[in-house]
C-alpha cells in the first residue's frame, strides 16, 4: 500500500455501471514526508476523503472488489483509509 | 487505475479469439494536467473511444475479462471510461 | 519479495475493519546491502517487527490476505519475516 | 498490455514440466514506433513468432495459464499476437 | 517472466511455516547479455540453484503458489529454471 494526497476528482461517461455512484479521485502518490512524487493514481473512494487529505491507497483489484462488496467490478485503486499520522 | 490518451490502433493477427471482434487501442498514459509519460499502453476499448480522447484505464486481469464478459480471455488493460473531466 | 527496513507507523482512521487490531508499518525498502532505495511501502505486521529491523515484505494481495486469515481483506503488502542475514 | 520484439529465444533445464514443449522467447519490450525501451520479458511463444517479429505481450498470470490450458502452470507473460500495424 | 543471477541466500526468522524447509534466494535481476540491472529479488529455490548460475524469475504469487504445491503460502516469486543459453 501507498500514500497518497487527494489532489481532485475525475469525471467520466461512457463507464461502468459501478463508477455510477462512486466518486473517483485523483490520487497524487507522496513519500513518507509528504512530498509528491511525481507518479499518480485514480482511485475510488470509500471513506469520503477530502481534497488535500492524506490517504491510505490499495492498487489491487480482489481487495478493491471486496471492500465495494462487488465481485466483478472494473476497479483496482480504492483509497481504504485516511492517515492521521506517520511516525518515524 | 490511469489517465491515457488514445493515439492510435494496433492491428495483429495470430492473436487469440477473445481479440476478433474487438479493437486494440494504443493508449499514451498521461498526467493528470494531460501530458504524455512517455509510457503506453494497449487497451481493450469497451466504451468506443475516439482517438485524441482521454480515457480511464483499467490494468487488471481479472477485471478486464470481467467486464469483457469472458472468464477466460488473454486479456489485462481495458479502456473502461471516457474522462470528461479532472477537477484539481 | 523484497527487504526493507521498518522505518516506522501509521495511524490512520476511517480504515477497513481488517486494520483496527493491526499495526501498519512504513517500510523503506532497501538493497540488499542494506541502502535505502527511496522507494517504500505500507505493510501489516504479523511478524511484530521493531523500528530498525530489516524485514521480508510480501506485496501480494492473496498471499497477504491468506496470512492474515482473511479472504476478503483490502491489503497488499505485508512483512512475512525479519532478516537475520543475507549470504552474498 | 505491451509491445515487444521477439530478439531470440532462451534454453532452460530443470524448469517446470510446463515449459518442456514450449519456446521461452526473449522479448524486448519496444516503444509504439518500435523503438527498444530497454526493458526485456522472457515469454512463452503460443503463435509462433519469429526473431524480429513486433509481437503483443501479455503479462498476466491468469490470462497466460488460460491462453496455455493449463490451470496450474507457473507462467506469467506469454506472446498473444503478432502485430500487423501500429496506426497513430 | 525475467532473467536473474543468483547472489546469495536469505537468513530469516519469525517468518511463515512455508518458508521453513526453503531456501530463500538473493536474486539479481540481469539483462539478457548478463549485466547486474541493480534491481533484485527474493526468491524461493524449487530448482535448487547454485551461486552465480542464471535463473528464471517467475514473479507472480498463484503461479507461485503452485509450483510449491500449496494453495495459501505468502510467497510471491520463485525460481523455475536454470538458464543454460539465452540465443539472440
Amino acid at each position: 500500500m501507498k500514500l497518497a494526497r487527494v489532489a481532485g476528482t475525475v469525471v467520466s461517461t461512457f463507464n461502468a455501471p459501478i463508477f455510477d455512484n462512486q466518486r473517483l479521485l485523483l490520487c497524487d502518490l507522496v513519500s513518507p514526508a509528504g512530498e509528491a512524487t511525481g507518479d499518480y493514481v485514480i482511485a475510488v473512494d470509500v471513506v469520503d476523503a477530502g481534497a488535500g487529505e492524506t490517504v491510505l491507497i490499495l492498487d489491487e483489484g480482489t481487495g478493491a472488489r471486496q471492500i465495494m462488496g462487488e465481485t466483478t467490478a472494473p476497479i483496482r485503486a480504492v483509497v481504504v483509509g485516511i492517515i492521521d499520522e506517520v511516525d518515524v
